[in-house]
């Protein structure tokens, strides 16, 4: 049932290839795409490449309002489309030897070998064109922010003298792939050569939405064996070319520095200045001490986040591609920045931020970064309250209301059924909150910004909600769940549920931290009062939470009785088909069990995991994780193997057949999640961290570290599970169940 | 709670005005749009008008296939919205008095006087400028259909000498007000001018769809008093231009004749030589002659379909207005055509055909016109019926699809919960197979074209339903009724019902004009297995039927409680909350009782009218239509005449403040269905035609005529009901229940 489509070779650290994919190059790029935070691209070859490819270049950060386009427009749409947009192109390196261009599309190359190093962060590829073999590497800088570092070097093979041209450029005539009319984005400023190298400056068009346009700065410069040429500036491009005479026994060094600075950080019109400065400072390091910083800075970020297992290369190698792309994407440097759907791998889906970073990465990067990390990705949205609190008012409701995606907090995706329904969104923010509280008993940030994102949400809640007479009940209706694959449903089970958590945790917030600032008495009563009459579809006979009101009223075939032709399901049925179907992208009671997981008795989760799973189709990249922690949960060893394997190498075997528009980056947490939180069975309920691993039939063993409130803990599992506090103070914790005050290391048979 | 706004006076037979509406001007061109069913235009003046206006000129069946704009394309999703286009603008005549241009907006204008007389087809606009006084007249003949004339008359009143001179233009440099991008859909392949006057001949621009690209030609010529002093050619414009010598008591003419041929009768090569013929011919008529015509042809339509309503100006005129409207867009002369949303007034909805025709149109014309133009409307459905299964197919379902709106046959809208959803649209081609067959009492169609259109939906419900296992019920799941105030809901009683009709209508059907070509018995034995197990949701304790499964849990405050301030709900709410509200657009259950009201009781329909009926804002125009029929049938008079008032003139009125978009074309049957199958309660339950008038209290009387099975009929109510047989044999009906042989005339009080 599962079609992958596994391209890369299986190596414990590194992605792997030899062979150009001439088919599926987009999926190739896609995969070896990098990344520093601040900036980053697909895995575009620098040298010509005249075959199907998808080139793109992204600036965290830097995006456009494309105005939404609708049928009929309805009050309350959202104006615009926010797009992360693909910025100027400034990879490129077209080489010549002997005048013949090097195209990697269609020139005659041989010994074709590419290889991502996730352990240092540096893409390197290599191919011999014409007598000449020519290796190419390339980082963005994790130690200098705005720099990108494109290295050549040319080893002549056939004993022949090659002359060797590079024509080095930036280039702003780019376009997003998916714009509405193939409209350019970018207008250019300034570009000009100079005499350490070229640049250009651009700016996005104006918009009629009073977002801010974006100037971003782009120069060049080089080091090397190389001696420049030519210089030429183009209507939209700038260009250095060099030239070297490449001879046997003397490889050639060819180092394109590029830097980019943008009007986020910079007074445009300082962008050019700032740019001759750091081309003087970064002048004065060799590319050598570039990587070596490089290196060591991955290095330091691997000490904590590594998941080390034992006995499974392929799933060894997919949980630390998914590091290290999610840790490319975002390592909490700049608190404006949030986690996007595609990272810098891509531009489908628009938008920077989704509510799967509260419900998915915080709690990684509670365990792998420093608590400021997860603090930051809470700022974000508490600097985003008023333009909540505008969304919430575009409906009509009081409150908040946080976005489905946004940039700026205004909501900014195009799909009514989205943006007006799937409001539990609104319900993860709350509860990111709760999880950080709870994770490291720092209560100081619910007691100020907390309470105040917690307060109106919890009004956005008690007017969103409705008395049905009939039923003296309070009701959601009109609600899409985690499940996409159904819209316009009532009372979804895990809506209501959240919804009503969400009163009850702010009401009990406020008791321990009261705001009389902010709120009075009659409110929370009010709230209270919808906490005891919500509504919960539930199920006597089947013993299970219902996904909605008229779920069990469906065609409920399981998944597996499906002529698997049918799947997946978004590619081969109709949008009507699908949402007639009882057919679950991804987890939604479950979800709900899986959040509120000490609420529920096992035999009921078995029962509603038994219900649900059959009915899963895992389209969406975020689901098999939740399925993996809560089948470890029930013991259910095999299925959470199964599900594992599914988020872990969700990108690497291609298994949604979308992986080509680039990578699923915030379901990259899915497979550590799956790891710690389900293999090991991670808790911290009530503030209690406690585990109770188990080991894959498969394996032989795995370890992982984690932070934990001031101390750096590692479990290692084998046929024992050991738990060793690496550093600071003793700790009470559970394992199997049982208390254990941790003072150095603790051993105990799996299983307990 | 109405907000009404009404700038036209009240009269019989006109609609008229002494005032330039500055401040509401496309609201004031709406309503003296003008058409003959080929072309049609918005009463733009054709002098030159500075201020806000919606300039627009449609010729029918002439449209663009504009690129589907959604957030994320699913499969399934129409490839393009089809678009009335705004085509060249023909109607333009610049008046110079003394060199000083005449602008409606801008000039000292007095003695204003707009009149649109309904009883002839005569647009006549007067006014002093300069000193003189110019009479504009203009007509669509109905003669001669590809000929539209604007003549100008002009007078001293001041006693001075004037120069007068008159610019005349065809103008191919237009653009639609709702294209996406501001983007013009021709391009000019000609232009030129000639001795009899310019021409120019426009093609639309190319699409990526295969759909048929358009060309259109029009030329002028001219005759008067006039001499030609200049004629040009400019980009996408022709001129030519005439002065004249104005003396008292003296008056002149200028008469601008404008000829409109398209590809969709002329091959794209002829098209100006067929220009160059036409205009020949129409110069051997006089103004006067085509005038006459123009006024005989339009006696022609009235003799039939007037209605006379004594005592109630407001209500004579509003009546009128829309059957002339309604007439102007569509009296049955070409099958390729259907009667479109905004007909020749707008541009509004895209599209030309909706279910409004089966459901609303159908019923007035076969009663007003000859057989063959209902019949030419449900020919227009047999043809498209390949498309119609292309469109089920296109959701992964068996049988046929009639499209939302459409132009060929292919669905062309571009909301999924339209065009996935709202699928009752199919019943309704079903219903108007009946409706004719049981009114004509004409089966040939229903035997031959009828069946093959019948199975196909049939075999479309029979795929839809699923089979719902723990309710032993089949069901229908993820609709839009008739209510598009609600979207994917579950089990719409109308849909099932209708959907349970059409399977029973054709099974029914099938057994008298068997088609073993077509269709084996299992077929059928499945399809009355689904009628069988058919669900229907109830309300066993408010004795209704239920609207959709979740609809009693909503809050169902009655429309009355709300704040007159909300409305009209569409302009003032949210989506999300007109979604979420208990609001009704238009008849939904009651549309059912309506369609079926053979099949219930009186105490069954006042019940389901008093529940649903306060919950309706009748947002759609059509929906008063439907509510006057029920209320009158009921007894409630108050109710029948209060919603006849909104439907007679909701333009004239303005109800639904959206009338300066152009006029509710497909809704003008309704003041129709209101007086005949409401006030008269005209009815032909097993093809047994039947009266049971009343006289609302502010009327003195009403007459109206049917054709009815080759009989014409005259209906008076008064104090006594008087029918009359005009023409054609005797014929039994019923009169209040009382069976009577009509030869010549009968009479009887009111209420029997």
């Amino acid at each position: 049932m599962k079609q992958i489509k596994r391209i890369m070779g299986i190596d414990p650290w590194k992605i792997t290839s030899n062979q150009i994919e001439k088919e599926d190059r987009r999926l190739q790029e896609s995969l070896t795409s990098i990344g520093n935070g601040y900036m980053g691209m697909r895995g575009n070859f620098s040298e010509t490449y005249s075959g199907d490819s998808h080139q793109g270049t992204y600036i965290a950060g830097v995006w456009f309002p494309d105005k939404t386009r609708v049928g009929w427009w309805k009050n309350g749409y959202p104006e615009y489309f926010g797009k992360a947009i693909n910025a100027l192109n400034f990879a490129s390196v077209r080489v010549f030897i002997d005048n013949k261009e090097v195209d990697l599309a269609a020139s005659h190359v041989t010994d074709f070998n590419l290889s991502l190093d996730m352990e240092k962060g540096i893409l390197t590829y290599t191919y011999v064109a014409y007598g000449v073999r020519v290796t190419a590497e390339r980082f963005f800088s994790i130690a200098q922010q705005e720099l990108a570092v494109f290295a050549f070097m040319f080893e002549s093979l056939d004993g022949e003298i090659h002359q060797i041209r590079t024509a080095s450029i930036i280039d702003a005539n780019v376009r997003n792939e998916d714009s509405n009319y193939d409209e350019k984005f970018w207008t250019v400023k300034n570009l000009d050569n100079t005499a350490t190298g070229s640049f250009i400056v651009t700016e996005t068009i104006p918009n009629p939405f009073g977002v801010e346009q974006f100037t971003v700065a782009a120069k060049q410069s080089f080091a090397g064996d190389f001696t420049r040429v030519k210089q030429e500036t183009r209507e939209s491009s700038v260009l250095d070319v060099y030239e070297a005479k490449l001879v046997e026994n003397a490889p050639l060094t060819f180092i394109k520095n590029v830097l980019v600075v943008t009007s986020r950080d910079i007074e445009p019109s300082n962008l050019t200045k700032v740019l001759s400065n750091l081309t003087l400072e970064i002048s004065k390091k060799t590319y050598h001490e570039f990587y070596k910083e490089q290196e060591i800075a991955w290095k330091k970020r691997w000490e904590i986040a590594d998941v080390q297992i034992d006995g499974s290369a392929e799933a060894q190698q997919g949980i630390r591609f998914n590091l290290f792309q999610l840790f490319s994407t975002y390592y909490g440097e700049d608190e404006r920045l949030n986690i996007g759907p595609k990272g810098f791998t891509g531009e489908k889906y628009g938008g920077a931020t989704y509510w799967d970073t509260e419900a998915y990465a915080v709690p990684l990067y509670l365990a792998l970064s420093d608590e400021k990390v997860a603090k930051n990705l809470l700022k974000y949205r508490h600097n985003q309250l008023p333009q909540a609190q505008h969304n919430a008012r575009q409906q009509g409701l009081k409150g908040a209301l946080y976005p489905m995606v946004t940039f700026t907090g205004v909501e900014c995706h195009n799909e009514w059924e989205i943006t007006f329904e799937e409001i539990h969104r609104n319900g993860a923010m709350a509860y990111a909150i709760y999880n950080y509280s709870n994770y490291t008993g720092d209560e100081t940030y619910l007691a100020h910004e907390g309470l105040e994102i917690l307060i109106e949400i919890a009004r956005f809640w008690a007017d969103r909600v409705h008395y049905s007479k009939r039923n003296d009940k309070y009701m959601i209706h009109g609600v899409t769940g985690p499940n996409e694959y159904e819209n316009n449903i009532n009372n979804n089970w895990y809506t209501n549920k959240l919804a009503a958590w969400v009163l009850t945790y702010t009401a009990e917030s406020l008791a321990k931290y009261p705001r009389p600032d902010l709120i009075e008495g009659a409110e929370t009563a009010h709230w209270s009062e919808i906490v005891d009459k919500m509504y919960y579809p539930e199920d006597e006979e089947l013993g299970i939470f219902v996904q909605h009101d008229g779920y069990l009223d469906k065609d409920l075939t399981p998944v597996a009785q499906l002529d698997p032709k049918n799947l997946p399901l978004n590619q081969n049925w109709s949008w009507d088909r699908v949402l007639r179907s009882p057919y679950i992208k991804q987890a939604d009671v479950l979800q709900g069990i899986y959040f509120f997981g000490n609420q529920f008795s096992l035999a009921e989760k078995q029962r509603n995991f038994d219900f649900y799973e059959p009915l899963t189709v895992h389209e969406s990249s975020l689901s098999p994780s939740i399925h993996a922690i809560l089948a470890a949960e029930l013991g259910m060893e095999d299925k959470a193997v199964e599900m594992y394997e599914r988020t872990a190498r969700l990108d690497l075997d291609n298994y949604n057949n979308d992986t080509e528009d680039g990578l699923h980056i915030t379901s990259m947490t899915g497979s550590w999640l799956a790891i710690v939180h389900g293999f090991a069975q991670l808790k911290t309920w009530d503030g209690k961290l406690s585990f109770a691993p188990f080991l894959p039939s498969d394996w032989t063993g795995y370890t992982f570290h984690i932070n934990y409130r001031g101390r750096l803990l590692k479990i290692e599992v084998t046929e024992n599970v050991t738990v060793s506090l690496l550093s600071g103070e003793a700790l009470n914790l559970e394992v199997y169940g049982q208390s254990v005050e941790l003072t150095s290391s603790y051993t105990v048979k799996v299983g307990g």
